[in-house]
């Protein structure tokens, strides 16, 4: 009997070594297959210069979608189709401006500044205004009784401490969401937000801001570095007006799609993985690395399996989720269909944290799926993503996290870049490098391919 | 007794546990200094931007050894010095030029050249010669006969699918380095090589050849990717005739210096620890990635052990070597000084792949050297560096490695982009991440504490 209970788990060694080792085998096919005839540098090179920025209800999205719909298609999958959501419609409306003068000085010196997103405009006569600074919304308390007609600028500087630069963001970003009402709520006419950013440029980083219904919406705009330093300094010195026009509003909310692309499982059709990103982006730059990167890795790993002739077990959705910058309806719309239709959804993967070069996965699932996936480290590793985290998703996927307890990943690029270019102007093509875009479709096809072969 | 023996192992395991999390405290103060205050970037604006290229021998090697010197004085070491050593200076001697003409057809198409390093020019004639393409040394004997009076197109492609991209280039690199001698063997006329890179650009990549002298020295241009592709197609299609002008001789060897700056240690000053990169650099661009990156990156250590009050217990000795790119004279003249004066150097740290974001160090090293710098893992992965590899060291520490036995370490920086850029037009400051270049000089300050503190 001893001996029996000693062969079985040298066999059962055995049998997970050479499935390992067949797995290793099999993601070296696929990135090779990925570094040798990737179609994704060429994919987003399209996006991004022949359609460009892709803001929910812009003729960008529409024209995003079709092309994603088209690239579903003659990819090779099974079924694609347009998933219709409602998208809130919001538009730059005209070309924000800002320009600061220094009292006892009739010199107007520029700003270059971006109203927030879903911010409302100042209309056609601007608004003009004493500045005042705070550091932080502790500050804001303490000068509370001096914020009445004044225009409020938070100077909050993106924390270059943390390693990972997602935690800085996360940080600062409450200046620009909770920043114009906490502002409004003391009398404050406007506001100006520091870029959540450590570039070394002076682009304006947008992004949403959120009105809280309780006070009254005032105009936003966010100031690249050098001139939020340039202003501090000069607000330092003495009193400074402002003048900004901006003239951002809501149209009513139109038709948006999320765009679905399927390959069919053979053994578990009903259990289903999703991988995606977004296809809208705000629109001062072209969405390359937020989140266009996202999309065409996912296609990629489509392109892939179907290069390689592999037949999932399960069924693979890849999606390009629609308005996840400014609503998140996309995002939600895919849950709730899938929830009033009861399927099932064992996993998601999103890429919506640029294309840089990989380190890994954060992954929110029970102990047991997080142990799984994070025994697959070592044959993530030689593709530079043996980083396996805890905690992780993506704006678009979390949403069958929490309603339908789908394990979620998402992939972590390194980070040092990213918020370079976030939400900016230079959130362009040219700065995303090919073969770290390719290799994060690597590690993503790999982890799918995981998740397929042994479920959940 | 039994109480004894196991009191003892968890008074140890207390110890060790102790010191790491002392180590890791004051590891997180380096960083913090480094990413609040660090030079380094703006130290290789001004090496890249105010002094520019820097091969040996040329005005702009001068001034960055004087520059250099004067960084080390001001950056606070105890002494700085320069280490005299011969340095070859190879000259461009204009500008190269190219065209072809494809046979049938008088229309001359331009080819965007640099001459190889160290390669002999064609004199101001230039050459004219039918250009014969192989893929391969092998394929250079299959059609040795056709060779003679010809230019031989070696059009060896970089191979995408190695993931460390170090990797293609060892494998590559050959072609530039032998290329010219092997088809002089069969009388070839000039060579021209496919560029070691696989960036989407055409900007020509040089780097040094080496000729044999058994076999006539001819000239030798490296030519883009894109070019290399049409006039590969061009071959394809029938004869085509090339013309090239290129200028390259040598001077007489002229003085060059390596700069060392130096903390001298309060417990055990014979130990040597090294640090640096080289300060020479190819001509078409600015040497910001090779390896001005490695220089500041170095210095930077130093300005933080001074920032933080670290009094080092070993010598620390900062250098930025003479001659990498086309002699190796400096990282000689360094080893064979020390080894003159029976110096003891125990290890020693190269940056020279790059100022990316790193991944960790490769090592060379006894196996005990090896375990030790390995269970420093956990120290490291916080930024980023914490794969720790079998082998690694750089072109000028590896002669203290060789012939004094010295632990010899290499930084690993993500390597997707370096060859985008390597001896290349574009390896420019633009080109250089603030905050990748820090992050490398917080992995290696990191590394240069511990083995500081620990010995080896």
């Amino acid at each position: 009997m001893r001996k029996f209970l000693l062969a079985l788990p040298i066999l059962f060694f055995c049998f997970i070594a050479n499935a390992q080792n067949a797995d290793s085998i099999f993601i070296k096919r696929i990135a090779d297959e990925i570094l040798l005839n990737s179609k994704a540098y060429e994919q987003l090179r399209y996006l991004t210069k022949q359609i460009g920025a892709r803001l929910s209800g812009s003729q960008g999205m529409v024209k995003a979608e079709k092309w994603g719909l088209k690239m579903m298609q003659e990819t090779g999958a099974d079924k694609a189709w347009l998933q219709e959501c409602m998208v809130p419609h919001w538009v730059r409306g005209g070309t924000d401006k800002a320009s600061f003068i220094v009292h006892g000085n009739n010199q107007s010196n520029k700003l270059d500044v971006i109203a927030l997103g879903n911010s409302i405009g100042t209309g056609s006569n601007g608004i003009s205004a004493e500045i005042i600074q705070v550091n932080s919304f502790d500050e804001l308390e303490k000068k509370k009784e001096q914020v009445k007609g004044k225009i409020v600028f938070y100077n909050y500087k993106f924390n270059p401490t943390f390693i990972r630069t997602f935690n800085a963001y996360s940080d600062a970003v409450k200046y620009r969401g909770q920043g114009p009402s906490q502002a409004a709520k003391y009398g404050a006419v406007g506001v100006i937000v520091r870029s959540m950013s450590h570039s070394t440029d002076n682009y304006p980083h947008t992004g949403t801001t959120t009105y809280d219904s309780l006070y009254k919406k005032i105009p936003a705009v966010a100031v690249g570095l050098k001139d939020a330093d340039i202003l501090s300094e000069r607000i330092n010195a003495g009193k400074v007006t402002v003048r900004m026009y901006t003239y951002g509003h809501f149209l009513p909310d139109t038709i948006g799609h999320n765009v679905i692309g399927e390959l069919t499982g053979s053994q578990f059709p009903n259990e289903i993985i999703t991988v995606g990103g977004h296809l809208d982006s705000w629109d001062p730059g072209e969405g390359a690395h937020d989140d266009g990167a996202g999309c065409v890795q996912a296609i990629e790993i489509l392109r892939v399996m179907k290069a390689l002739g592999y037949k999932p077990k399960r069924t693979i959705r890849f999606v390009f989720f629609a308005n996840e910058e400014n609503g998140g309806r996309g995002g939600d719309k895919y849950m709730s269909e899938g929830k009033a239709k009861s399927e099932k959804y064992i996993f998601a993967l999103e890429s919506d944290a640029g294309g840089f070069t990989p380190r890994g996965f954060g992954i929110t699932s029970t102990d047991d799926a997080f142990t799984k996936i994070a025994k697959w480290k070592e044959l993530l590793a030689p593709y530079g993503a043996g980083e396996i985290n805890k905690g992780g998703g993506g704006s678009d996927i979390n949403p069958l996290g929490k309603e339908l307890g789908t394990t979620l990943a998402g992939l972590i690029p390194d980070s040092q870049r990213y918020f370079d270019v976030h939400h900016a102007r230079n959130d362009v093509f040219e700065n995303v490098n090919k073969r770290e875009l390719e290799l994060g479709a690597i590690a993503m096809a790999a982890l799918i391919y995981l998740i397929d072969q042994y479920g959940l």
